[in-house]
């Protein structure tokens, strides 16, 4: 019996399951085998080397943390030194919602204004030459590293023509680039992506395979390609209370997403539903906040229609848009599945 | 297959395995029903009511996290102002095994010299006298709470009596007392343990019901009983980075582990099984580092007897003792089987 | 001998020379004289009388710190909690020329875009609406005070009906309200001001009486006039390297500052200084970045008048306006003369 | 008229005075010359050029901060890594009588036991061996550091020897030795010392020159030998609150006291004095707590030699021996008198 198969459809995040089943079967089949604690079973150690295999970068240092929130800020306080700050936009989650866990870290969050939840590069090339330029920065916090994620908060993907601006930009100025892919596995399976693994791996110092939202319990890949980048980063894990004593529980995740392509057919599913629905609205002359290709979709609505919408779906609350109307997300994941879309256009339909 | 099977007798930590079987049933039952993240699911309420009942502390906020050392950053940084440090046992795992978890968060560990791992209360009497005595304090580190552990990080336990006197001091000194059940299960299971839940909810300011070495994947559940303690503690939560999206996982867990006594039971397998095993090594003439009755052994052997153990069995450094000899530790848990300790003898038998 | 009477005329800001010549007057004749650190000497002690007497508040909370960077750092590290981050203006000192020092302690600056340097009410009170209304907060950052600085870092001034609102909202809001006066002299002694010490230590929850800029040595007063606001805020200050060990120093020079009227008089002498530039400025048709009333005059300099100035006078650069045009700082203070300004005017009329 | 004529005699601490006169004159002299701000002025230039000519260290960069708690929190937070702890004797200003600036940085104090005050190069040597051998230290806090104080806390001195070996261990493992030189001018006079400044430069990676207790106003020299060890000091300084804007304040005092070797004169003025109380003692049968050679004397009382002594001499309170003993401190002067010294002598007589 499923409770949710009487209970309206609901679209509000993409964490709203548990994990894909191949990945409780396998944490079944493993359950008893005894192995070390803190990721150094063989698990991890395969799960890595899968991870570097797709990502093609065969030396690069692979941690498993276990939300977002946290491998941003472990990795973010491992890479600045005490007097400098992160770049990132002015809607990045480490800026709006994260709790403060960066300052937290003693480090601020220095922001440039978002272009479709982006960061722009030529606003980015601005920002440093203005830093650089006249008048004394000495009493000020110090740009240390770029944070962009992919897809951003708002669903929308950078190009490669802009992630490699973007990373030049930084190898100019002694940044290291930080990409946050919590849902990495939904920009992947877009039809306009034109962004691999290893143009990640490549492009970035340091970034994040998102697990939690794109099928594990709970989990993310951190992957540092240049292994000398950050010392003792399994110490740093621990200091943040990061650090899982059963590591091969997200070891055993991640070997499964990695194996037969599971992370990507998983982002697959999640686009496909998003895109009917997406069709689905654009037909029936919806408006959309923002034009984003992924697995979130966001509209505007009336005030008069978000309370019809209310009664019959779940979705979750974007942001005031002025007193009349209001932003709303779908969001589609792994678990979509088709029967969940039809029941939503259906109950649209009544709308 | 269990490639277990073959290798030797490992008793190297109660981290070696995933989860007991119900919890992962739990888990595969549940996985594709829909539910809302960060722990505002029915299966984290029904696993909240259930630990209230079972401390009677029907008031009490309940928050899981996902392991001990966060925890313990938390919820220290929660309860203390920025000039106080927490008070500890100089061996508590907040000082010693970390990683500087407290310092990051701002605050110092005030260390008093344990005595079998514990605290003894005549020395927090002193410690305390001490400091509101002669001489200006002004200038130090004030005393904001007292930590401690239960069992130990040597596996002893507080007597009622001990945690009722400690307890008693904290409050005539208004230190809220915080207590790490990392290893509770194993604890309240222990033949000479005279400690309650409902006495460590009645005794303590916060605590929190370890589950990660006590038979979940991970997970721990942060009790604290005066609902109004920690404002805002969701939030302080995300900030440390510790706020599981997929809060449901965590909920399934405990909810189990307190349905039909679980978390008991478990506690009572780990604990007969060390018995036999500190009962065989007695009567072999075994030297014991610390006389600890629950699920850590921990004795002391020469160089060669180290060599040849080595060889045969899995268990864990603990210290150098002097140049000749060491101290080991074997762990027992929720997972060791009767034919895991029957192994264990038969190999140390043979030595 | 004079070095700077052959030199350019300068006003690059209020801190080029030493200290009030009754000051240093006041340090000599006491210098041998054994006191206790600390700020536990009669010089503090009589200037903390003298300084609750001008702020009508007696029962105050008064102590002396060295500089506004470190006021501002240990009164919001002491005022929020753990979870709470600061509003200030975009403009705010603390959010752009402190070099990350709010982050350094933990927390995060909230900021509201500024108007004339100013927090607007209306636009704080949208804000806080804003973070109660509609939507999930709790994995934001929570306001925990706000902070204002007054003159701000224009020049501009708060209207008595203007800071009066604005504690409202903070006082409906449970916030408290601080009050950052590097240049509060210069503010008091402004002739459309219409706010006074008793005002502020009424309206604020703390405040600080600048020294530094304002004819000391160094040194601000931290006024918190409800005493009960920061327990053991002594020993915060000693956390914070804030702690002048011979705090008689600044108990005397706030002593000097606040008998006979001598801050207000210091005040009168800069305000004269910069009115008179500003008339000439103004008589002249210089375009002015923004109309203050205190004394700093910000203008906006082409690039050929920009260079031509640059030789003749010195200035602080403020900021680049478009690539034809640059804001500039003339700052005078109690130590300007009526030569000086003579000067000033003489060789901009040459230019 | 000085009211100290008619007071008991105060031996209470070295900073119970103003300034040497002679840096009160050059302040008054330089009063009105505008200079620029944050050290950037003629007078901390030629201070630092007459620190680098006294320490033999030509390049070193000099930064004049204002206490030493300041100090050592703004280098030791430069000098660590976010996962790195600092190395101390446990009674280390740094570990007792800083009220936890070290961990507000977020860093932890790793204690040695003491000897005398000092760190034993051997007890040092042996803490690096165990922590670099048996057993896995990545969830333990690295050391990053080593902070010794010459004098100690005690008043004792680390031979040259002794600091070449320590030295030598910090090299060998690459860990910086920082040297807290807060009364550095009366170790450098002690009849048994055999540490100069340039072999401090030499042998310690930064080390601060104290000027509060040391004839100045208030302020410390921060001196990094190697100018490129620390990059962006300035701004970590700032960010620290610990940067003065009248920075000339700071390097007019360092100026005169590296002129005509007044901070050598200065500390033998208290070397002598204390000598003489010394002898005194001595020959009187008086119990020291430790044998130390500069300007602190450690002596312990019965109660009732307490108490009269309390009624005659102002002396500070160190620590409560026993029941019926207790340790105080007399501590002399650069502004110590023969006469202050034949009062404080002849009122024991008389007790």
């Amino acid at each position: 019996m499923n409770p949710n198969k009487t209970a309206k459809p609901a679209f509000t995040s993409d964490y709203m399951e548990g994990a894909h089943p191949r990945i409780l079967q396998r944490l079944a089949e493993t359950n008893l085998i005894k192995t070390q604690g803190y990721g150094l079973d063989p698990y991890s150690d395969s799960a890595r080397e899968k991870i570097r295999a797709a990502c093609q970068c065969p030396d690069a240092q692979i941690h498993f943390l276990i939300g977002g929130t946290q491998a941003n800020a472990t990795v973010i306080d491992a890479l600045l030194d005490s007097y400098q700050g992160v770049l990132s936009s002015d809607q990045g989650h480490i800026n709006v919602h994260e709790a403060g866990a960066i300052e937290l870290g003693g480090h601020k969050v220095l922001t440039l204004p978002h272009r479709d939840g982006k960061i722009d590069p030529d606003v980015l090339q601005q920002w440093l030459d203005d830093f650089e330029g006249d008048g004394n920065h000495d009493h000020m916090v110090f740009p240390g590293m770029v944070y962009i994620s992919h897809p951003t908060e708002y669903g929308t993907l950078y190009s490669l023509a802009e992630l490699t601006r973007i990373s030049g930009i930084c190898r100019t100025h002694g940044l290291p680039l930080y990409l946050d892919g919590a849902r990495l596995a939904y920009g992947l399976a877009s039809s306009v992506n034109d962004v691999s693994l290893p143009d990640i791996a490549r492009l970035c110092d340091a970034f994040y395979i998102g697990g939690t939202k794109c099928g594990a319990l709970f989990g993310e890949a951190v992957v540092i390609p240049d292994p000398d980048r950050i010392p003792h980063f399994f110490t740093i894990v621990k200091q943040h209370g990061a650090l899982l004593a059963k590591g091969r529980i997200t070891g055993i995740q991640f070997d499964t997403l990695f194996t037969d392509d599971l992370y990507f057919s998983i982002g697959q599913t999640a686009i496909d539903a998003a895109e009917r629905i997406r069709s689905w609205l654009r037909e029936h002359g919806y408006t959309f906040l923002i034009d984003a290709p992924t697995n979130q979709i966001l509209i505007i609505l009336d005030n008069e229609q978000l309370q019809k919408l209310g009664e019959a779906v779940e979705y979750s609350f974007w942001e005031k848009v002025d007193e009349d109307h209001t932003a709303i997300r779908f969001a589609t994941s792994w678990a979509t599945t088709k029967e969940d879309v039809d029941r939503l256009l259906q109950t649209l339909d009544q709308l």
